[in-house]
């Protein structure tokens, strides 16, 4: 595996791979690399000639009291990992480089990124938007791999790959569990031992949410507030949002019909951790 | 000359070209086309392998109550001028393939659209940077050719095009004028006998500047002053603006020295046509 740390020299790069008719594959990441991560490396392996991924924690995205400094990294493990996978190239740059003295010019997704997440985090998808779009313009990839455990962020990012018209297919694949199903995510690496074990209530919340409505609950009030039940037996989790919304639109559904999305956010002490569940009834 | 209107269309073509090693050199432009337009269009000829010309009258651009319904439309000529110039593509898509129902991604300058023609028109670069992102997606230039005349968008866009990585090289070259100065504009059309003879005096202030700059004139305050006696002596003439600025930051520039950019903005009745000059000192 190479790595290349500069923007233009992975851009040539891949330019020159694209110049010979090859495909590319692209799994941009922040590193501290899990399952989840490794999930979406092993099908990039599988759809593309050539396999890039980027670790880069990307300041934009965090807000001033959020945990960009403190966010997990370990390189060394990250690109034993990757070296095992046989992925071609880590694209592994610098902010300085990334985001040059003066850079002002930004992407924004509009209105979907108002809603769940954005509203406790509100320039959060403007930074994923926008460190998005630079690196496919600098990796140039075909298809872009992304988790469902994000699903505003995948939702998001396919909108704006759509709209823009990049020349890059995005593709979303299912979250990968912890045993107990707690969702892989770099963060539960905060979670002291107590927390780790409440953390999984996240999951029974989207499990019941599934079974009732499998099981044919069709008002969502009704279904919230047993949700919200089940969730306060964990008392170390705060809830910051559960919501019952369609998957395209994000707008909250009255009456469940069809595919909908159950998406959640809740801070454990300082951890903030999301999980989601689309069900699809008749 | 092939016309080609649906976006995927053009792209897929343009991803075969650059499969291929061939280099494209792209036109965008709201079409009327005039000499302005085909200098940029001779240019991209003799520096690409692949001329594209792209007509689309941008609806993100204009103001509500701007002249996007009544902005100066004429494709049979456009296309003949266009034909004469052996261009290989022309990008014609409607506004309905460009914008699908529901987009709301958009690409924003920050703080270089908040001067200038920003401050009369506070969504227009926001517009012409997510419909130039658009097309440089589809099209996939090796190289864009913009006018100086549209100073602080070809400034815009090159800062945008430098800031989200595109692979694509932003050249601007020099406005081109009529006979007594007045930059060439499709916007030109809207004006009466008196009112173009007027318009005039929108490069006699330019041309005044530099005079006055190269005599040795470093005061911008005592410059600007002069330079609107001038321009008052025109009373069909309603300023917009006239600056004197710093080249890559738009700052106004207190003492004049190295490269300054004089820039303006006038209405003659409802048009409102633009201008400017760099000067520089040592």
């Amino acid at each position: 595996m190479r790595t290349i740390k500069d923007p233009k020299e992975m851009q040539a790069y891949s330019l020159k791979m694209k110049g010979q008719g090859k495909t590319i594959g692209f799994v941009p990441t922040m590193g501290y690399l899990h399952e989840g991560h490794l999930s979406l490396v092993a099908a990039a392996k599988t759809k593309a000639d050539i396999v890039v991924v980027s670790i880069f924690v990307n300041p934009t995205q965090f807000g001033p009291e959020e945990d960009f400094r403190s966010y997990p990294r370990d390189l060394k493990h990250d690109k034993k990992l990757l070296n095992d996978f046989a992925v071609d190239i880590l694209f592994f740059p610098s902010a300085a480089r990334m985001y040059p003295k003066g850079s002002q010019s930004f992407v924004d997704p509009g209105g979907l990124a108002e809603k769940m997440c954005g509203l406790s985090r509100p320039n959060h998808f403007r930074g994923v938007d926008t460190i998005v779009s630079k690196l496919f313009n600098i990796v140039q990839p075909n298809l872009a791999f992304f988790g469902e455990k994000d699903y505003q962020q995948q939702l998001i990012i396919r909108k704006m790959a759509e709209e823009l018209n990049f020349p890059t297919k995005v593709i979303s694949l299912p979250t990968i569990r912890e045993f107990d199903g707690l969702a892989m995510s770099s963060r539960n690496k905060y979670l002291l031992p107590e927390q780790r074990k409440q953390a999984a209530i996240l999951y029974q919340v989207l499990r019941l949410a599934k079974k009732e409505i499998k099981g044919g609950e069709k008002n969502s009030r009704r279904l919230l507030s047993r949700l919200r039940r089940l969730m306060a037996s964990a008392p170390s989790l705060k809830l910051d949002y559960l919501v019952i919304v369609d998957p395209e639109t994000l707008e909250e559904t009255k009456t469940i019909k069809g595919k909908t999305l159950i998406a959640l956010a809740a801070y454990i002490g300082k951890t903030r951790l999301i999980d989601n569940l689309v069900v699809e009834t008749k």
